[in-house]
């Protein structure tokens, strides 16, 4: 008998602990928009993206010449040169770079999933790439949700489900979390326009106010970078061999 | 201009002290199966239910001579005389009893509630009811499902989402949280057939291989228990007034 490997998705960093993640690859999501601003940078050309808790962790990084990105509330942290705006990682400025961010809540996920087996970055910009290399990979999964300040938010729970659903499609995996199923279930009624479902959630609506539209459509949109960082060490680098998995246009 | 009053969904216990409940009233909901044995003791005569956390208090509690109820994992805890089958709360021996009961989940989201403005059971049992309470106390609400383990569930998300789903279609509540909505979401898309739905989820199954199917029709058919469970002092007590809100058939 071949046992199927297994999918859980954790709602929110502060029940990660809830979760055996020894063996398991966690995928770290942040839709809106640290993951989605990671990828942008190592597919860009950034080096190592150095993720750390708190602004004053940021600043002893600042302090010692490195760029620094601090992001709070939707909103680049005063004192720091910018957010997790992913325009802000396109530029040539950043090539080459090791730059070291602190986020509302997706830096946070990063801190509590380090102890795993391999932690990833995941969001809609690198979905075909994580897709076959976690095919490829072969073990059980747990997709983390960084939620919103501990509360759970749909932006990330779609995206946790938009993978669940391409990851029991190819039969390699099961799932016998609630979780899981209801991310499934809130993707298929939300996949034909996500931009639209997500019109009345919480953190869109923040990002609007602040007049982050780009961002967002941005941010839905699959494979625009197709990398997938992965945890090694002290930051977040390009996993090497993932490019040979898929044919992309580049 | 008027403020509709706020909903929110907490999926866990452990996430409640992010909620802001000093003013509002929490709907604790436990559908597999302790606010549906609550209702069902209450509509059948208990008197009071007193919540503990622990299998030690219970065991305290039954020492003094009390009916104590006691379920872990699913089944009856050794030593003790029921567990939270709602069909042990309908026989004469326990009307006009005070009944101690600790299960797995639902005493301890009742445990961390206690300091809210005011709290009650809800389940599929007293829906209509408690709907009609709710828009009568016009307060903003917080319905805290007690999940498994710390971890979400999906049959206490489809009953909050069937809460959330009237509350908002009356007009006089809003929400801004995405577990709301979320919880909004796969109720629209589980109510034509709840059992069906909730067919791979994985308290079902657990219920299931321990033969408690007939439990799990009881707890998804509505209104079976006009009765609304409130919070006073150390137990739940049938809220007197509820009954004259809207008319049953008994």
């Amino acid at each position: 008998m071949i046992t199927a490997n297994k999918i859980e998705v954790c709602f929110t960093p502060n029940n990660f602990h809830l979760y055996d993640n020894a063996s398991s690859i966690v995928v770290v999501i942040d839709v809106l928009r640290a993951t989605s601003a990671i990828c942008t940078a190592l597919f860009h050309g950034v080096e190592k993206i150095i993720p750390v808790s708190s602004i004053e962790e940021a600043k002893a990084w600042q302090a010692k010449g490195y760029l620094v990105a601090a992001e709070r509330e939707g909103v680049v942290v005063r004192g720091f040169e910018f957010g997790n705006s992913p325009f802000s990682y396109m530029t040539e400025k950043v090539k080459g770079k090791e730059i070291v961010i602190t986020t509302t809540n997706g830096t946070l996920a990063l801190e509590v999933a380090r102890s795993s087996y391999k932690v990833v970055a995941g969001c809609f910009l690198n979905i075909d790439i994580l897709y076959h290399w976690l095919l490829k990979e072969d073990r059980n999964i747990i997709l983390l949700c960084s939620g919103w300040k501990n509360k759970f938010n749909l932006e990330d729970t779609l995206f946790a489900g938009a993978l669940v659903n391409r990851l029991l499609q190819s039969g390699k995996f099961m799932t016998e979390c609630d979780s899981a199923m209801a991310s499934n279930y809130l993707y298929e009624q939300a996949k034909s326009d996500l931009y639209a479902f997500l019109d009345c959630s919480s953190h869109r609506k923040r990002l609007e106010k602040l007049s982050l539209e780009k961002d967002i459509r941005y941010c839905l949109t699959p494979n625009l970078t197709p990398v997938i960082p992965i945890l090694e060490g002290n930051g977040l680098v390009k996993l090497q061999p993932a490019e040979r998995l898929i044919n992309y246009k580049k």
